[in-house]
């Protein structure tokens, strides 16, 4: 499988620049990238995936092999797949950074390019800032849930397939989780990796004791022993009797995990145990198919559990695996342009969001406004690209992570308890009189 | 990004390796993937992934920079690391055939190979093997939801990234889609590919009738135009002037698509429009927020549509996104194993599944049973690698879709209707007595 190339796109982006190029439409288009509404539950997004769509931006190009492919697939004439050779995107990128909270109907990222180059990048572009946000917005949940805990992905297993496994490690870590279990979000990001052991490792041996004795030796620094494969407070027992023998050799168990059962019941029990044993150095972690829910009701239910894996709940984002989203056309020649599809209508125009704070810091309204219309407030939407480069002092995934951090502390009490909340969205005059305007133009009766 | 090397695995994986090497445990271990429970409001899956499965397994190896990036990372020794150069997978592998319907507690795959080997493949193996599952598992109830309507997936944009957009097509196509617009999985994997035309392409232009006559002259074949931008049934009155002009010329206009708003009113309206203009010939094509619920009130309620794109729904699976699945140790060094954590007991063994028809044909009830205990029933777990190597005559992607048609046609009938019904699934005298004895031996208090 090649699944990284240009050709992971919908036939009709090719179809429409054969036909944009057999009529000599190339002029200055302006899309914007956005979401529609809120999942149900959720009080507000986090932006993800900008570093992403960039590279894939920076990296257009059909190579020869696809460009032989399509010359024999006969699905396009030859002339024009001669022309793709050259496709490559020379426009400008303006996007809201990474970690950023948004709202429904803002833009996130603004793309001002050539009509064929703006329309084409589609697909890819949403396939990439759609994941990433989606999975950085459950994730920034989960970490409001666990003020002070640390969260690791243990989720690549069913993650749709091998990059959402990758991308759902990076939208985490920068929505404020500290680490994966994925070796590969290491190597290609630079995330801290922590692992256990299996449920298998303790039945492959004939009894538990052995079992962690053995793993105990091979992994002597930050060792976790998985103690649910029989019975939970059993395994908290064998470690207490074999953690002062291992500490004699100078080996120390810093945690244990719990994946079923009442983790909340299970962890006291395990707590319990080990302080008596005069382990109270050795940690508590759980999983096993939690969300935002079970780690509310596991931390303010004061569960002695210094950490959590969580998996599936955050890399499918399973009660909200998609986000309405949509990149739409905005301006093409110089001209707003308005879709009105039922339930789908869009605001036109090239826009920009401005954010108002209260006093003590907290989110009070954001502005959606035209890109030239004056308004108060901190633009969100900053230089990405310019010419099809992306700007110099663009932020890494470590100012990402922080940028996240702080954002959340920008949220209003309920919304970082995760309760509603709604903060006010206005969309600006300038909009309203473009979009008034336009609606007697499109109207159904009106010939133009 | 190099999301698809042998480094996309947990940590933990290679944690054990490192200690079953230490302890030289390298006997043959059995380990199967099965599902613990349908999700809410499914009465069956179909198994998918195997043919990736397969590719993952038979190209196992690291590559040199992944053991130098490893020995860099210091994560474990460099005597381990060198020996992972050797790790190939030399086992066996028996799976149900892609498209075979299955149910909870069955396992669909099981490996049989050197401890290290079954164990380190794990995290990769569920990862192909949930994902496409999930997806035919959703798009085998549309295709049940829509007889005889063209399905086809447009769900790429919004598939949790690249891999997941590839073989969400696959696996649509795999259970009955007639194709997808996603142009890789035509290259890769011979999918049939359409495509329409965006709004942003009727937007481009000042006015609509302009914007069809364009794309039509470039694409006078197959031609699909989407009527919905502005008002659907003033688009399709400009459809219904436009074709007798362009038929003049020879180009015929094969379909319009809807996209918003009541479908099936809609419909109804643009057949009547159409069909008043002479226009039979036109179908149409239907889009926009389906699942098999509203394919089934479109085709119950007598909609005039022809064909359904279907996106997030299909390849999110959004109403259930993730399978409680699982790759458990069975059996290592001949003797069975089990795991008793609660909620997540497994049956121990190394298992078959046999299948048991009514006379007419549908599906009477499965049986679990050891793989060497004597059982009725059509055997459905078949060989699909042996030492290492595919085994001669694995069905290819066709063979697999029409295999997964005749499957559908054994559901009983409520189920081919989306209806509740429960399938008796049977666990074999021969499992119950091993689990029996395993509990004996394994439950607290019992020092062995």
């Amino acid at each position: 499988m090649r699944e990284r190339g240009i050709l992971l796109t919908d036939l009709y982006e090719l179809s429409m620049l054969e036909a944009y190029a057999a009529h000599d439409m190339a002029e200055t288009a302006v899309f914007e990238f956005f979401v529609r509404k809120l999942p149900p539950r959720r009080g507000f997004l986090m932006a993800a995936g900008l570093a992403q769509a960039i590279e894939f931006l920076e990296a257009l190009r059909f190579a020869p092999d696809e460009l032989a492919w399509l010359k024999d697939s006969r699905l396009f004439s030859t002339a024009f797949v001669d022309g793709l050779a050259n496709l490559r995107f020379t426009g400008d990128v303006d996007a809201m950074p990474e970690g950023t909270i948004f709202f429904p109907d803002e833009p996130i990222l603004r793309v001002v390019a050539p009509l064929p180059q703006a329309q084409f990048v589609e697909t890819r572009l949403i396939n990439l800032l759609h994941f990433q946000t989606v999975i950085a917005s459950r994730a920034a949940r989960m970490v409001l849930a666990a003020p002070g805990k640390q969260l690791v992905d243990f989720g690549l297993r069913r993650a749709h397939g091998a990059e959402a496994g990758l991308l759902a490690a990076r939208a985490s870590y920068l929505a404020g989780f500290a680490g994966t279990a994925t070796v590969l979000a290491n190597r290609e990001f630079g995330i801290p990796v922590v692992g256990t052991m299996a449920h298998s490792f303790v039945q492959a041996h004939d009894d538990e004791a052995t079992a962690f004795e053995r793993f105990a030796r091979v992994h002597p620094r930050a060792l976790t022993l998985l103690i649910d494969t029989y019975d939970t407070e059993r395994g908290a027992t064998i470690v207490s009797r074999l953690a002062p023998r291992l500490a004699a050799e100078g080996i120390t168990i810093s945690a244990v995990r719990l994946d079923s059962g009442d983790l909340g019941a299970h962890a006291h029990a395990v707590r319990v145990i080990l302080d008596d044993a005069g382990l109270q150095g050795i940690r508590i972690l759980a999983s096993g198919g939690l969300d935002e829910d079970g780690l509310l009701s596991l931390c303010r239910g004061g569960a002695p559990i210094d950490g959590f894996g969580i998996g599936t709940s955050l890399t499918t984002s399973a009660d909200a695996p998609a986000l309405d989203c949509a990149y739409k056309i905005q301006e093409y020649a110089g001209r707003p342009r308005r879709k009105l599809s039922e339930g789908k209508a869009t605001w036109p125009g090239r826009k920009q969001v401005h954010r108002r704070y209260h006093d003590d810091g907290t989110i009070a309204t954001d502005i959606i406004a035209l890109d030239d219309e004056p308004a108060i407030g901190e633009p969100l939407l900053q230089p990405a690209m310019r010419n099809g480069r992306r700007v110099a002092g663009l932020p890494d995934l470590t100012d990402a992570r922080a940028h996240a951090a702080a954002s959340l502390t920008h949220l209003p009490k309920p919304l970082r308890h995760l309760e509603p909340h709604h903060i006010p969205i206005q969309i600006s005059a300038g909009i309203r009189h473009l979009a008034t305007a336009m609606d007697r133009m499109l109207a159904p009766g009106h010939h133009p």
